[in-house]
């Protein structure tokens, strides 16, 4: 039922008693609050789109507040923060669109979203000098290492890769050459023969960044590789405690963007007496919705600063 | 971002700024609000499941609040609604149960939703008396006359058959025979062989409950007979002048269930100019959610009653 | 791995082997032959855009080789059936069309398939005369009744109406009125009161289209009104004994589309011992295929006329 | 319609007059004929599912049989290749497994399929041996490059790994470090400070292997960092001129997965007067129906040997 002046907190509450998703979205919500309350290291990851989508200043904010401790992500997510830290707008436009007209005004489509070629040549202008400095200082660099690099030179309240920088909370990209990022690292090697992206070393980061004795806690956000890294690391360091997987995909075809918690319980990914949960619906609102609560939650009990 | 003691109604509205269905979501509510402020005639659909999920009470709680005309839907969500009216409850369960288990337990699932074996006899019972009542007055029922009857019987304010009885809300039900119900009617029948259920009679008073020169709106929520006959009566008198369709499913595979609001347009089902948005998603979560943001800016402009 | 001259059996065999959905195919293609082999009686639903696809000349073929036994359908699949034994045809288009000039050339978009307005003409040419002669025979007819004697005027081996006719095959439509049928229906009764489509009575009719001690069969193509009629009536007789669901939507919104075979059995709607199988994808490739592994493996049996 | 010894050929023929996802398959496999006539240099991507399930095989005959020139897949995907390239065999189960009682018998699941904790074990054992001779020769290796040393040593006529290391099929892996296989590579490096695995490199490989002047087609099977790789790699030479997209994923999210060929266009990453399609459903059904009817068409045509 609806009163008047409805609070995000109450309304998240009441989906609790109403079924199908709703239900699972208020039991992730509360798997969230457990999870920091139990003093876990909270791993989050997401895909490139939701850095696309007005998303990426939340992330920068659930950073701030000492919510998250590791993020793993995509390299779409990471140019589009840089592009966004100068001042680029993406804008909101239609997923029935002309896209060859789009394609003709300079303008790329991500769903319902756009970006401009404008965007990218920024990009371009800007990561040639960051890799200069970086490689001034050292030719072989770990992913996450040049990631933190590059966040401490953003100045953007609202960029992840700042607060990540400013906060000490690692930035992984197992992928990181798929994309306008790799082609630049391809167009500075090519002049540069000595610079090495070490991988294999940013492997061994993100498995130090959490033990056997701590509690892990994921927070999940649609799938591929990020998915797969954070729950994998965890794996070896004995299985994440608590999970909440946001997701579209069904979990039909088998692929790991749509694999289940329960799927993972399998492998151990996931203990198997740990607190896990599955919502399925598009992310860009089921994931602030959840937090919402989550955040008011946790705020009133003290355990973050107010905003 | 987040603040502390964040509304709902600030939620939805930064949605507007995030992208893919969180965009669509806060376009739809703000299609809502115009179709009140315009003065259309409202028809809401949904499927039975939604009345298993607890969003049986807001149905209810639309209706009082005169936000809805018309109503259609299927022959579960009444059986259900006169249940729960008697008393039954439906219980909070998970997709992953072991299904052979529940049925020896008497237990029936709707998803994560359970329904007990008792909630279907106590509907039995009731349900003999209402048709005799009604059969005792005439012979010859459409369906929405007929439950209207019923609803008038129910007393319980949380039943959308009773709130749309009392405040003159027609409920139709094009396939009324689908379900223990039609079970319930064919038991009647055998009994009384010149009772009948005149579904032909009830295509016109749906036909009349709207005209070519009144405005019309829809909010139709997943798909399936209860969507099409709401639009397809609409498209009779002209065509929905606004219209949002919440759905989970996939356009790829053409049926009615996926079918968008733009598809709608190439049959004149939605008129070409009218306000009409799509959005992807599980309705337990999203119909709530766009509907708290519409009803806190309607009675902030006194357009509803404050509850 | 593929071989030149590769037919159609021996690729469902291999995707026996291969896992996800290919591997359900090929169980729900062993449950089909199982089915027949049982000496079941074989419930066949489809939704409307089954027809609006060209599957309806396959869906005339099953009966014609009985297959079928009993068939549950929408509104719109009669409609459309009938336009195509006048000789209307649909065209297939694309899902990216522009709606609105669809519109103004009176061409109806379904997916990516077209109708134009002229065959919705036809069909309300013919409907008029085909009511007339029925009421003069009677005035109160049971929906299936109605849809024999409308097939036997229609004369076209690929319409599933006719076959069903010429083949004593019930086809039952609970949400008759729900279309262009419905709108005519409305029409006549008009100018002729007395005339009513009985549907409780083929409430009747479908319970007794099968019985407790005879097997059960169900090939569940789409979900919506037809799905849960077919199951629903088996489940007043003692459930399924075998069911393939062919669906392309998600489980997690608990709607009737999506509902698996797991789920029925929790309702009693499949037996517990039964034979089940759930297939996700797009009906329109995993029918064909399914059917035509089924349909040579029992004409190599000798169980089916070859064609 | 069905006809006996109805061949695979022709059942994909007859899905061109269907509808819906039918007839974009049909759209599909033409588009691949196209594309192999046009002498295009063609990238297949596939996620590690797609190896999970029996399609491995398959991968490795088309390779084989020259269909494809570059391949784009994930660590999952190599490491179980590797893995049955050693005898290890893979289980068809079921979607709804007792996932604890699963990961307490050492056995892991992937949707319907499942994968013994012995056959990690097997891989484990063989890779370090692969490593340490890789290493004896140089420090450095880009992905591509290690992954044709290790397909030498397989002398596994299914393996994908062993026939593209044959045919001089490069195989990238932008993520390489994702997975067990980048376990192994942390640990070697570990005791062998100097090695690195050099994915800039890699880049410039996969953007050398096509250029401008070649036109180029992209079979991309599911989403995820293999599908994005390729057609950004081939954006940096003009776009692709031929696309196949089989996925499952809904576009309305946004995501890379769900992208279809129309977004893509917007991008350049297909040419705008490019043929594209874009297939919804199950890929382990979708792709090797739509290869068996180009192969078909293609051998009749004597563009690739019989088998």
């Amino acid at each position: 039922l609806w009163n008047k002046n409805l609070s995000c907190k109450d309304f998240v509450s009441r989906l609790g008693r109403v079924g199908f998703q709703s239900v699972e979205l208020k039991r992730a919500a509360d798997v969230v609050v457990k999870m920091k309350k139990s003093g876990a290291k909270v791993f989050l990851t997401f895909t490139s789109n939701m850095v696309t989508s007005g998303l990426r200043g939340f992330f920068a904010q659930l950073v701030r507040l000492k919510l998250v401790d590791v993020i793993v992500t995509t390299t779409g997510a990471i140019e589009e923060d840089i592009m966004r830290a100068f001042g680029e707008k993406f804008f909101v436009g239609s997923f029935r669109s002309d896209d060859v007209a789009l394609y003709e005004q300079g303008v790329n489509r991500v769903g319902n979203l756009f970006i401009s070629n404008e965007s990218y040549a920024k990009f371009e202008a800007k990561i040639k000098g960051f890799l200069g400095d970086c490689f001034s200082a050292k030719p072989r660099w770990p992913v996450s290492e040049l990631l933190r690099e590059i966040g401490l030179k953003l100045d953007d309240v609202d960029s992840f890769l700042f607060q990540a920088a400013k906060n000490d909370v690692p930035v992984f990209c197992p992928g990181i050459t798929d994309g306008a990022f790799g082609f630049h690292l391809f167009l500075f090697q090519q002049t540069h023969k000595d610079f090495v992206v070490d991988v294999v070393k940013d492997f061994a980061n993100i498995v130090f960044s959490s033990n056997q004795d701590m509690k892990k806690g994921g927070i999940i956000l649609g799938g591929g590789i990020s998915k797969h890294h954070a729950i994998f690391s965890c794996l070896i360091n004995g299985g994440l405690d608590f999970a909440v997987y946001l997701t579209t995909s069904n979990p039909a075809s088998g692929s790991m963007s749509s694999a289940t918690t329960s799927e993972a319980k399998s492998w151990g990914k996931i203990r198997d007496d740990s607190d896990a949960v599955t919502v399925f619906g598009d992310v860009s609102i089921t994931f602030p919705l959840m937090m919402s609560f989550a955040l008011e939650v946790l705020s009133d009990e003290g355990l973050i600063e107010d905003e």
